[in-house]
């Protein structure tokens, strides 16, 4: 019996990097699509509480080809896991191709990884793929890359299941020298707002200017990717700091100075 | 001089919550507000790239009382620190009063705590505030216990600046039996989807039922909260999961296997 893989993004059920996944892993397995309707980038890991959630399906040369949802890609893993795969569980859960690299702090902000993080934490093995180009995009290598991280996710017997994390060169096969297993960089970006004016005369603002300030770790994710190869980082959801814990805990005055109010 | 207080949320800047930190907190601090103008709640770590963010001056009873932003918690904190506070940065920066906790897993769907955590990656201390009630709240004392935190932020002196993620019981200050530093649990919500169908013949799922798991840890912030006593857990923002990544690397075939494809 074939393997079952769920695919969802964030770019949309229409975006050419989840088409690429689809034709390449149904290959070897069996493959559902749910992904949002419409680009859902950058949502972090949100989730849809205070509205209905509606999903249509989608057809491809006249072939049902995935459900599309209103929601957001941690919304299209519980959907589709809880109710569309009518209790089939899935075996892996891929979500991508994103076009973008999601490195560094912008994991947090990914919507295609937080699909990965929120299948993890429903107890399914999965995987965030990303290509570093935003701009004529080859999905091949990547989406071939995708399946055997989904053979070796399968192939893992770990106690916990994990979200790995994979950002993939926008070269050819022959011109990336490699694979590592990486940490989540943790510089932050240099951002700026441009402030504009409308024709109404009301002041509006843009986020933009997004310089990398440079991770001191040689083994983070964006300087891996940087050096021409695949960067794979397994990302967990657990967000104590726990160094951070062990100096607040040892601190014996700290929790009275708390409880009493005697700062 | 006045220390700098940044105060948002994601109920929206006409929350109760964010008005009992604003009256607590400027008996003495400096205190600016700059929140969403709608209820952001489990936005997650969203931000806004793909649309302009608009700013409105709020007025309390004729008189400023702060910014509200068409945007989500975290783009509030960058938009306050790089533009709204005219190049004077905070000293803290507080999240909330959030109505409902925030605890186990949801920290990750949380507009609030994912303001506190923007606002630590940017380089402030920070913390959220949520009290674990959601109906009839009084935010008396979770407000002068946000005053204690905020001291407690401005007297320590750590090298990195961290997100404190702080629950309060619904609990009159006498009742409450005390504060502990814990971690964040990580047991997951039992969830499912009710099914219905529009006055049209459509289809369409609330996410409900959410039946929390028992977290197996003592000291997780769930389990404290329980306990009456008020929960600290610092958090980060580095998603690597390290007991993982050891056992990936320390696996010397899994790179060659990923690479060659010969799974």
């Amino acid at each position: 019996m074939k393997k079952r893989v769920l695919l969802t993004n964030d770019d949309g059920i229409y975006a050419q990097g989840l088409l690429a996944l689809y034709e390449t892993l149904r290959e070897d397995f069996e493959v559902h699509v749910v992904a949002p309707e419409i680009e859902m980038s950058a949502v972090g890991h949100a989730i849809t509480l205070h509205n209905p959630i509606r999903v249509k399906e989608v057809y491809r040369r006249g072939k049902f080809y995935g459900y599309a949802v209103t929601g957001t890609p941690a919304d299209c893993v519980k959907l589709a896991t809880q109710e569309l795969l009518n209790g089939f569980p899935p075996d892996v859960v891929i979500s991508g191709i994103n076009l973008g690299a999601n490195v560094g702090v912008n994991v947090l902000y990914s919507g295609t990884v937080s699909a990965a993080t929120e299948a993890a934490f429903l107890g399914f093995s999965s995987a965030a793929i990303s290509l570093d180009t935003v701009t004529k995009p080859d999905f091949g290598f990547a989406a071939k890359f995708a399946k055997r991280i989904a053979e070796f996710l399968m192939e893992l017997r770990l106690v916990y299941k994990i979200a790995l994390n994979v950002n993939i060169p926008a070269l050819s096969e022959e011109q990336i020298e490699g694979v590592e297993f990486t940490t989540q960089g943790t510089a932050r970006f240099i951002e700026r707002f441009e402030k504009r004016v409308d024709p109404r005369g009301n002041v509006y603002y843009w986020l933009t200017g997004e310089v990398p300030m440079e991770d001191p770790r040689p083994d983070s994710d964006g300087k891996v990717l940087k050096s021409k190869k695949i960067s794979i980082t397994p990302l967990h959801f657990d967000l104590t700091h726990y160094p951070s814990l062990k100096v607040l805990r040892d601190e014996k005055g700290f929790l009275e100075k708390l409880w009493k109010g005697t700062l």
